[in-house]
Formats: structure tokens, sequence, C-alpha cells
């Protein structure tokens, strides 16, 4: 059997492994929790660490805190940034609504690691208190908000971001390379009138960017934190200035432009600013979804489907049919938009949930914001790289479609009229033909006339007045 | 038997009711689409009148169309907006996927009713055509989606904004006339620390600021307009400027500041636009089902529950128990907030939805914003009125509660620590007895001391330092 | 002004037009729930009317009620079920959670019009009361729950599933018709190994045919009813055996096998059969989304697409490009698709929501799971109808197509092993080559063994052992 | 760096660790899919490993492979069962979306420590080919979609089913402690018509046994494997009766009644079956839902709440307010619906979105499946044994709020007439008196009748004819 210690919390004593640094109230969660497979995001207890760290020192600021203790709780803080502690926090996301295990299991880490620093022991007889010092005017319901709006503005910023900038780029740098590549466009799924291959990746890189968009402006919300508010808004516990004082240490040791929320009672009761988040991550969904499906239908065949794109053989497509080779970066970016769209889902109910002066969905939220910001970015990074920056046309394939289409018919619209140019194409479909020999055969249209209306590279803009 | 005129359009004749201004196409999609009871919403075709007025008026200006053909088009759009021509719009919802059915609806109208404007008959023989003369330089794939955000851009600006300030105001308002009550606050149901029903208040006006707020930023990518790329969004067939004069005529009639879409590939085949408002929609039903459920909760009782507001009486609660008044107007809402959630998920799989150079799930978007819109604007309107502005507090039933708790003992914490305080917390639980009475009792604190200590009127906001 | 006589309820008097039947309970609800456009659907209150019906009958058989009124009341209900006061149920879907304000709406109609064949008057001075009589022994809480299930059971049952067996029917027509037509397989959207067209739409078959399963099990939970429960499921003023004979009436004259709830705390509190019903009803959005996409996919062209099948052309495609014609019903079936999906969400919100002896999001259950049954019941029969029975394969497209694939190669693994055959399909590919060509220089395989083991005819089944 | 060995597949040679079991294309999907956090579910690949083995000894039955062969490959799976091999399954959800990269790594350490136990080596010199013999006649299009059954089946029948059977004993054993304890129910949150404690818990059994049920249903397709469909579910390169066999032997291990899909199409393009499981498993978050609400409502306070149930105390609640003791098991549960739900909208999108012969989001779904299986598991038997099971009323405050409440005013009703009962309350309300003082004074009732007919144990049930 391992070795325990004997820790005590309100509640009593409970036997605690010595090697941990956690405590009794993590300890008792372990055991009452034993709830699926995920883990607290790490990113999360490490926005927490960093909450934590910036509250110590505002308390020693404020003379409130002694200085060692809070160079000490600093210090153990900065030694989980550096990843050192990672399997200090075993808890599940299924716990109390509020964080509050996850948060007193940092708080017992902290104490227990910092006694350790300032020459104690960890346990009952540590030196520093997990409530009374590492947490002093603090409370689960402001700090735990703060920590899931930090966490979530850092990856945005450091991880999702970049990523999508990243593929900006790529599908500029595609739309660039395609700009005179002249192909027949598709409505309904059906062929319709032509553009270029690049402005048909210019539309891609601009769905893209209006969802960056999107997030960008959500993100402000996000970087208003409940800190503060301690207890259910009012601040009780702490001194006036603490909340903004935190927030100003974390702006500065993040680069991000943390501020306190200017009402506390609406950040610890309610999530707009993370459900509007996610509905913006949920709209970046929705165009990688499309962008992945284009691409691969694009790419269909390589004998029997559309085939005007190829893309990277990444790997055997098929276990069982020799030499298939399948659009799996569009695949596993379309399986993580089905996945954001749920956690949109789950994120939403839970913004609704919340009672008085608390909503207690925060884990759920804070775990499904995180997941589908990893995802999105590692989805997006992937996607980049094995599939997008190695897309190349084929011109000839794209040339023949183009040529065997009909919907330039459209072209003869404003010199024949509608009704008439219909009747060239319905011709030109039942009987077989090309749309030039439909045109000519109708009579409306004279070989010349044709040659000069119907230019697919005259059809690629509006005409000048 | 109905008397018929006989029509035509590509694919042949058709038999049209002669009292209807509608022609082939929009008959022959009556028969093939008779699916449920919802038809396009008239919010969207007085979008559509709109967007085809001003399309005839700038190709009047733009010399392509006969200024008197585009000043009867104009003059029938007119009557359309003043609602004389309703019935004349049956199509569903449930049609062709860019709307073109809805859309050539309205082209017909416009034809038929122009040309007896005109002098002309209705009918084949009239005097406008509907494609070459009304849908001139426009396409329904990128007619429609203006239609779309111009709908939903007016909807928004003129229903939901202002009724979403009404409800702020009343909010704010009460706010203000309860900041003296001070209650006991809860968080995971459990009796908190205090704070002010007036701090409460400020709570939900906050909780509703943030989500107007989000709606307000996704407003702007709703101002930009499809118009100009016709069929899948080179602009063949129309010509330079006219997207943006389209776009100009439509802003100065609505007062919308509406701009064409920089790249209007993507403005035909995404919808991220309508995506992210709706995800700042599903925002502010999150913070709606948040303040209707406390506010019923807070109603609750009137004698077994919490009993701290009361809510207006409007309507007998009960078809069985006599007297029984309940809190519907929160019940509407918080229905809404569900059915608003439903349809954040309907228009995020169709908004992901789109292939190639179209996205063919428009009618099924533009139906479930425009039905988030109303609902949320109309329940908003009628909770303010029926609710929100009727709230009192039972103020003799605040006091009682707020004696009998216990967590006032959060006070004492900086005073003699977490772990003697809970104990005293823990003792009074056990005991029956009250705070002040565990806590002479512990030892822990004098008479004098906890008069001073505990005071829930100081435990309203942080210490000064 | 329109003419008003004055009502009176338990909250004083009220102004009610004199046409209406309605009394003062239902004009209070439309003056405080104007809210958004969706009436109560007429199937649920046809529903109502045979529970009130029903429960009339069964409380004069049990010597509760004087027979005249029964009888009366159940003639009112008859003519409500014949269509003749459908103007009569005016109030929104946005109203009680509990839908008192629509019941009670149908108890006072039929009150009034019951006083009036009785020949008495409507109004205060009625010789039947709503509430005494045409309620007596029941409550909203158990008679609107009960009226759901009715209407959704009857519109399942009549409507919904009527619909899939003549879908299921046309499918099992075109699979029969097309089991000689050998294709090409898609997996991944890549080229696979082939198939009959047959075949694949006995999948089609199969796969609604899971989803009508789903449904048909779901039904049962439906059929149990929360009559004789009352107030909040004890059944308190009504007698014993009171719910059985209602629900046996309602049996015998829907046809549907009605029974009472096994507990009716549970009836009134959850809505658990719903919930699982529309979940299956998802299902079913799922596999003809599967189905309608298929279907527009391989008739995606004419000529840049797969064009394996021809749609019937039901409308133009297109009010720009002339000749377009489009898989219309595919979207719409699609767009039913998103919005069943949606509504899957509301009803799973709203089921989760009940608190304590009621569910109150009882109305937004019931138009969501409403709408859902109709919309898949129309869209499969406009589907069947207007697509599927005109499908037709284009047999010289799909024999180019299978002759030109390079997956048939998967023929060779078992001869030449999986690696060798590998190179055969990528030297095919690379080269532009037949498969033919290329397995023949490969030195594997000779023209004698190709022509033997590559038959696409031999690759439909599993060989005989 | 670390040592590596050299394997090829048909792209070319890949460098593997050499302690990898694993080759050439698990390595290859190892570096393009390094997405998120979530590797493919153990679960599923312990399925894998169990189809596999059963596909081996099938194929030796039918003479089609070595015996030996078999056997080695059927020990290796047992190694995989036993929880050997744990470390050699890192591929991501993320990947293909027929999951074959996780197939392919089974394939590929099946085939490498069967040569190791046959002697041989690991690497491209191995004893057996992860193709041509382990995954002889089958294809990751049937294999996949089998484990994804196998998995699911299991997990239901040995994990989810038993944690329900377990909650729903606990309920059942409280009802019926609970029998006696009359208590005031609640319908809108307002005080209504009395029932038992027991009765309640009876209905939260009910409803739990509603969606047990539907669980139970919903099973039964996924006990149909789609095995022996091969690449596009025409079983090409098996032999008949191989998919039979193979399902055979599955039941035979597992316990399980596993049979052949009837129609292997539907079962490789489709997941008709798991969306309806999972819609099921979203009605089971739905009562859990409702269940976990009421515990914690009926448990708020314990002072200024409803006060009527105690929960254990399992940890301390709060950070900053001592003796605080939160309905963590009730959030936790409540967390757990919210992510169900989610997970429910990811799976039907999945599912909605198969092509032709094959559904490519097949990872996701088994991921989000199988998640949400493990989550209502281990909530449910935290939730029984951490709350459930501890559950005590408090019978003073049940008694002391049933004495004080209006709504026995109901039993009136059948005696006394609706207006005159309601008249009753509504003075009792208003002049703060109890029902027995206002309903003498109202002189409708005298004392002896008051006593005789407002008894809340008489108002229980439906009274006798």
């Amino acid at each position: 059997m391992d070795a325990t210690r004997t820790e005590h919390d309100s509640l009593g004593p409970v036997q605690v492994p010595v090697e941990a640094l956690w405590g009794a109230q993590t300890e008792r969660a372990r055991h009452h929790f034993a709830i699926g497979g995920q883990a607290m995001p790490l990113a999360l207890m490490y926005a927490l660490a960093r909450v934590k760290s910036a509250a110590a020192q505002t308390n020693a600021a404020l003379g409130r805190l002694d200085p060692d203790t809070a160079a000490a709780i600093a210090e153990v803080a900065q030694e989980v940034l550096d990843g050192r502690h990672d399997a200090q926090f075993p808890l599940a996301v299924w716990q109390t609504g509020s964080g509050t295990q996850s948060h007193m299991n940092m708080n017992e880490v902290l104490a227990n690691r910092a006694s350790e620093l300032l020459g104690g022991e960890r346990g009952d007889a540590r030196r520093v208190h997990p409530n009374d010092q590492v947490n002093l005017g603090q409370s689960s319901n402001d700090v735990f908000p703060t920590a899931m709006h930090v966490a979530v503005a850092i990856e945005v910023s450091t991880a999702l971001l970049p990523a999508a900038g990243t593929l900006g780029a790529a599908l500029a740098d595609k739309a660039s390379a395609f700009a005179d590549i002249v192909k027949i466009g598709r409505t309904h799924l059906q062929d319709a009138t032509p553009l270029t291959l690049g402005q048909e990746f210019s539309g891609y890189r601009a769905q893209l960017g209006l969802a960056v968009g999107a997030i960008e402006q959500a993100l402000e919300g996000v970087f208003a934190l409940a800190i503060g508010g301690t207890a259910v808004g009012t601040g009780l516990n702490t001194v006036e200035g603490f909340g903004e004082a935190v927030a100003a240490r974390l702006a500065e040791t993040t680069g991000q432009p943390f501020v306190v929320a200017p009402n506390r009672f609406a950040a610890l009761a309610g999530h707009e600013a993370l459900a509007t988040l996610h509905g913006a991550l949920r709209t970046l969904s929705c165009a990688l979804t499309k962008i992945a499906n284009d691409l691969r239908w694009l790419a269909s065949g390589p004998r029997c489907g559309i085939g005007e794109l190829r893309l990277p053989a990444n790997e055997p497509g098929s276990s069982i049919m020799p030499g298939k080779v399948n659009p799996t970066q569009c695949e596993a970016l379309t399986m993580i938009g089905a996945r954001v769209a749920g956690n949109d889902v789950t994120v939403g109910m839970a913004a609704a949930s919340g009672n008085f002066e608390l909503n207690v969905f925060k884990p759920v939220i804070a775990h499904a914001v995180l997941e589908s910001v990893r995802l999105l970015a590692d989805g997006m990074t992937s996607f980049t790289r094995f599939c997008v920056d190695g897309v190349e046309p084929d011109e000839a394939r794209i040339a023949e479609l183009l040529e065997g289409s009909l919907m330039l018919v459209t072209a003869l619209t404003p010199r024949i009229g509608y009704d008439a140019a219909a009747a060239i194409a319905k011709r030109a479909h039942a009987d077989g033909l090309t749309l030039r020999e439909a045109a000519i055969r109708s009579g409306e249209v004279s070989e010349e006339d044709y040659a000069r209306w119907v230019d697919p590279a005259a059809m690629l803009a509006p005409s000048s007045r």
C-alpha cells in the first residue's frame, strides 16, 4: 500500500499520499468524482497558477500578505507553468460546478510546495495556509472564472489565431497562384457560370476571415475578468483595487489586455462572454467545414469524380483497395466541425443554467471551449501543412470540364433574352450537343456572335459600363 | 373550379389562378413544395421588394432599364411594403435552397403588377419581363442573401435592439429602486454572503448588456451585402458599380449602413455573418433564461419557496388549483430560450453545408434567424411589460431570510481564520443555533466583536484599504 | 370598436369579443402573450378536444356529470374536429409552460358553445362551467401532456409512417429496377470497388427502415398517457379508474393503443417519451439527409459532375442561368434535416428542464415535435413524388465511369497481394493508363488472368466458398 | 535520437521507433494527425482486437488462413485485451473518417507481434502481413463500424445499464422509505397540492426507467454488425458466411447477441443505429438532469431555501465561505447532461454526413458515443453512492411547509366550486391568513367541513368511486 500522511480540512482528517503536493480537499474530490477520463485541462490549471501568483503578489503589495510567502507562492506558480507539477492536478472535469475542487487543488499544491520552499513541510503543519494565505481575498467564484478567461484568451491568441493566420496565408497564396485558371462554377452541385480557381480560393480566404473577425470581436469580452468579486460579486473580504491590480499583473505577464469586468455579479453568475466566443468558434467550424468539403469534392475521383484538384497523398487510403488515396485531412477537419458544433450546444446549455449569484457549470464550459480552441488550432495547422499547401490543380481536367459545360449560355442572356437562351441550353442537353452547336442551330446566334459573346475569360467580372 | 390563365416559363405552360399576380414558376413551386405550414417570412419578402426596387432604380440610373419600367417596379415594391400584396407570396420555406422560387415569386408579382401599372396586362403578354427586366443584372444567388441580410438587419435594429433597450432600462430601474435592500446571496442554490437586491438586478442588466454588445458587433457583418455577385460571385451580366449603387440605395432608404461584401464569392457560398449573429442571439437567450429563472425562483412559493419577490398576477394559474398564480412570463421566455438554442443548431448546420459557389440552405437560415429575432424581441417586450415592470420585493421575507442565514460567517474569516469560522457555522447548522449564538459559544468571538464584524450592510463591497 | 361582452374569471372581469367562443382567461392570454407568429398547433388543439370529449363522457358514465351536459361537450368537441372552430384558438405557443392557457381556451370554447347547444347563452351566464364541468376531475397538468401524446401519436401514425412507407416502397422499386446496373462505388468520395445501382438503393431503403423502426419503438412510450394524474400526479379530485377509462375511450375513437402511464408523477414532470421519439425523428432526418445528398451528388452536372442519375426537372433552376435544373427536392429535404436537428436540441433542453411535479416547457415541446413530424411527413411525400419516383439512371455515363476506374484493382489483391496490386493502381494513375494496361505492363498479370479476375459483375458479392 | 527501423507501405519507406509494435502506416498517421488530446478510445481499440481475432479464427476455420498464424493473431489480440499493449495505440480520434489509420494500427501491431510469437521479427521481414493476413477478407469499412458497435454494446451492457440499475434501486429504496412522508407538491415552482416524498421519488425512478427502456430498445440495432461487407458493402474479397461466422464468434466471446446487419450497404454508409442509441442516451441525460436538479433544489438552503432534503456533505463547499456544503454530485451530473446534449448534436451531424458507400465521420461518432456512455455510467455510480444513498428528509421542515401552504384549497373545489375556492385562497394570501382561517371566514365552509374535507393525507390519490 502507498504511504500516506494525514491532512485535515473542515470536515475532518483525510489520508493523502505522501508524495502528493495536494491536500485533504483534493484527496476527497479524487474519491468522490471518479468520473470519466477527462482531467481538468492543464491550460486551465496553468491559468489558475497565473491568477494565484498575481493575487499573492498583489496582496503583498497591498501589505496584506507577507512578502516572503507571496514570493514563495509565485515561485511555485512558475514551477507549475514550467510543467514541473503536471501530475499534481489529477481531478476530473466532472466535479463541483464552481470548479472549487480544482481551485483548492491548486491552493493546496501552492501551499504545500511554498511551505517547503520556505523551509517548512507539506501537510497540516505547513507554513502556508491554502485558504487564509494562498486564497486571501479570493473565492473560487471569482478566481475560477478569471482563470477560465485567462486560459481561453491565451489559447485563442497564441494558438488559434496564429493557426488561422497561417491557413489564411496559404489560401491567399493559392488564390494568387490560381488567378488565371478559368474553371466552371457550380451552384446546387450543378454546372454554373465560370470563375477562376483563384477566385474560388479567395472566397475560402474570405470565409475564414469573417470567422476570424468574429473571434477577435468576441475576445474583447473574454479579456474582462471576474477577479475581485469574491464569493457573490460584492468583493467581500478583499480590498478596493485588488481585482484591478490582479488584472493589471495578468495583463503584464501575459501580454493580453486583461481588465476587471465592469459588473462582477454578471461575471460570476453568467458566461455570456464565453458563450459568444464559442459561437464565433462555431462560425469558424462552419467555414472550415465548407472549405474542407470543397477541397475533397474538387479532388474527388481520381477518375469517377470531379478531379479538378489533386491533394497530397499522405498515406495509403485503404486497407483493402490498393492505391487508394483519400482526403484524410479534410475528413479530420470536418469531424472537428461536428465536435465543435456539439461543444457549442454544451456551452450554450451550460451558460444558460446559472442561478442567482453563480453559474455552476463552469468546468464543463472551460473544458468544451478549450477543447474546441485546441481542435480548431491543431486541425487548421494540420490541414494547412498536409493539405492546402500541397493542393495542385489538374489544369487539363479543369479545361475539359469548362469546355463541355452548357452554362456559358448565361452570357447569351443579355443578347437574346432568358427564354431563347434557355431553349438553346435545353436542346444542347437533350441532344448531347455542345453549347456552340446548339446555339448556332437555334438560328438565334451566328458563329461570329457566339465566338465574341461566349468567352469564359470575359465572364469573370461585371462588364465595365 | 377556379378560373386560370396560362403562363409559360422555360419548361412550358402552367395554369395560374387569374387573380394571382404570381406567374408560372411560383405556380409550379406551389405544386411541388406543399411542405409544412411555414410560409417564407414576410420580413424576407419585404426585404426582397426593397432589393428589387433599388436594383430597378439603379439599372435605370445606369441607363440599362427604361425609366418608366423602373418606376413601375419601384411603385409595386412600395405596394408590397405597404402590405397590399401579402397574399401573393404563398410559397413555403421548404423549397429550393437558393430561395430562387420565392425570388421568382417576387419577380413575377413585380412584373405582372408593374405591367398593369403601365397599362398592360398580367401574364405572358405583360409589358415587364420578370427575368430580363425585373431581374436585370441580378441572380437569386446574390439577391436572396442580400435580402436575408437586409431583413435581418432591419428586424434586429428596429425590433430586437429596442426591445432589449426597454428591458435593460427596466432592469436598471429596479436595480436603482432596490439599491438599499440587503438580502442573502445564493451560490450552488445554497445560502452565501449577502448583497443588495439592487446589485442582483444590476447583474441581470449587465448580462443583458453583454449579449446586446455581442449582437451589435455581429451586426457589422450583416450590413455587408452579396449584391453584385450575380450567379457565382463574379458579377457576370451586371456592370461595375451596380452592387455598390444598390447597397447605397438600400442604406439610404432603410437607414442601415449597408455596403457590398468585400468578397462576394464568400457572400454567396457561406453564411458566416448570419451564423455569428445567431450565435450572439443564442447568447442573449442564455442571459434571458438566467434572468427569467432567477425571477421565478425568487418568487417561488408563495409559502413554500423562496418568496423574496412578487411577480404580477396576470392570469389565473391553474385549471384545478384555485388561486394559484404562476410565473408565466418567465416560462414563455425560457421556452423561447429553448427554441433559440435549437434554431442556433439549425443555422450552424445549414451554414456549414455550402458547396462550391453557393450555400443552398438559405431559406432555412433566413427562417430560423428571423424567427429567433422575432421571438426574442416579442418575448422581451412581453417580459418587461408584464413581469419586470411589476416586480416587487417582499422586504419582510427578505429580512427574515437574511437574519436566519449562516453564511454571514464569512465576515469572520479575516478575523479568526477559515477553519475556526467553519467550525462555528457547522455548529450553528447542526444545533439549530443562530450564527451569533454559535459564534459566541465558540469562545472565538465576543458579543461586541460579533456586532462589529458581522454587519450585512458592511458585506456589500470590498473594504477600503 | 368591436362589440364585447364581459366575462369573469378568478382575477375579475374581462372584455371578450362578442363573436368569440372563448372566455376571460383566453382573452387575458391574448393580451399577455403577443409573442411570435406561431399559434398552438391545431393538431394539438384537436387532440385536446378529443381528450375533453372522452373525459366528459367518462364522467357521465361514472355518474359525475349530467349526461346532457356531457353530450353537449362531446358534440362541440366533434365540431372542433370537423374544423368548424379553428379561429377560436388564437393563442400563441409562447405562453404558460403547462399549456394551461390553451387548455382553458378549449375549456371555455367547449363551455360556451355547449351552453348554446343546451339552449343557454355564452359568457358568464352559460349553463356549462369551463372548470367545474368541462374540466371535472382534470387538470392542465395531466390533460395537456395527454393531448400532446395523443396529437403526436396520431400524426406519426397517420401521416409520418405512411409517408415513410411510400418512400420506402419507391426506393425498393428502384432497387429492384436497377438491380443489374453495375457502377463504380465511392468511399471517401474516391473511386472504390463496384456495386449495382440497385444495391445502392437497397442501402437507402435499409437506412430509412432503421429510422422507421426506431420511430415505431419510440411510439410505444407515446401511447402512455398522463390522464388521471390531475394536478401533481396523485389524481386528487378525480376518481379511481377515470384515467384508464379516458384512455380506453381515446384508444377506441382513434384506433391508437392508448393506455395510462404506469407512473403519472413521471408523466407530468418529465418528457422522456417525446424526447426519445424526437431522437428517433432525428435519426430519420439523418437517413433522409444522406439519401437526398447522394441523389443530388449522383445527379450532379449535367456535364461537369458525376451525372450517373437524372432527377426530374420540376422547375426552371435559375433566374439568371437559362436551362439550369436543380435538385430542389433534395434541397428542401436537407433543409428539413437541419430544422429537425435544431428541433431536437429544443426538445432535449425542454425535456431536461422540469422541476418537481411538473415540466413547464410543454408547449415548446409539442410545437417542435409536431413541426418535425409534419415537415418529415410532407418532405418525404414531396421527395418521393417529385424526385425518387422519377429518378433515372444514365446508363452510358455509369458504364463509362466504371470502365475508367482503377479500383477494380482490388480484385487482384487475393491473387497477387496488396502491395503488388497497389503498385499497379499507382502506375495507372500516374501514367494515365487503364487498369488493364498497367496490370499487364507490370508483369504480374497476364491478359487472360486479367480478363478472368477483373470482372466487375463478379465483384458484387462475396465469393462462394 | 530514438532508434528506428525502416518499414515500408505502398507509399514508401518510413522510420518507425524500434520499440514500437506499430508499423509504417501508424507512423505516418502520428505525423500527419497531431491534433488535439484525445486518443482513439481504448474501448474501441479493444473491440477492434476482438473483431480481428474473430476474423482470424474464422478465416482459419474456412481454410483461408494458416491455423498457426490465426492462433498467433488471436493470442496477440488477447494480450491487447489484457491491457499489455495500450501504449501501442497512439493515434488521435482526428484522423481518416473511416478509422482506417487506427484499424491499420491494430493490423500492424497484430502482425508484428504475431510474427514475434511465431519466431519471426517485427518490421518488413515479419512473418504475418498486416493486410494480406490480419486483414484477410476485411476492410476498414466493415471492420471499423463493427468494432464501434461491439465497443458500444459492451460498454452499455456492462457499465451503463448496471449503473442505471443501481441508481434505480436506490431511488426505489427511497421511494419506499419515504412512502409516508406527506409534503407539499410544487408546479411552476409554486405551491401545489400535496403528495408523498415517496411518490416524488417513484417519479424519479419512473423517469429513469423510461430512459433505460429507450436505451435497451436502441441497443437492438447496435447488435447488428457491418462485418462481411468489406469495402463497399458487397463483400468483395471475402467468402459467403464469413460475416455471419465472425458475428457468431463475437457473440460467443462477449455474451452479447451480435448478428450481421441485414443490409451491409446501410451499415457502412449510415449510422442510424448509433444515432438512435445516442438519442436514447440524451433522454437519459434529460431524466438525470431533472432528478439532480430536484434534489439540489429540495436541499437548497440550509436556511434560505426549500430545505426539505439533506444531501451528504462530502467535501467543504467553499474556499471563502466556511461551513458551506454544496450539492456537488448534482452539479457533476447536470454538467454531464450538458455534455451529453452536445455529444448528441455531434453524433447527429456526423451520422447525417455520409456519402455514397461510406460515412466518413466514424471516429468522431465512436468517440462521442463512448464518452457519453462512460460519463453517464460513472456519473450515475457516483451520484448514487455519494448522493442518493445518503439523502435524508428533514421531516420537521416538510411538515412546516405543508401546513403553511394554501394549495390544499384544491380539495374544496369539488365541494364549493372552483370560483369560491379561488376566492378563499386569494384572501388567505393577501391577508396572511392560514387557509383554514380564510376558509371559515368566507362563510362557505364550516370548521367541521374544513377538518373533514381538507386532509392532506386524503389528497394523495383519486377518491374511490
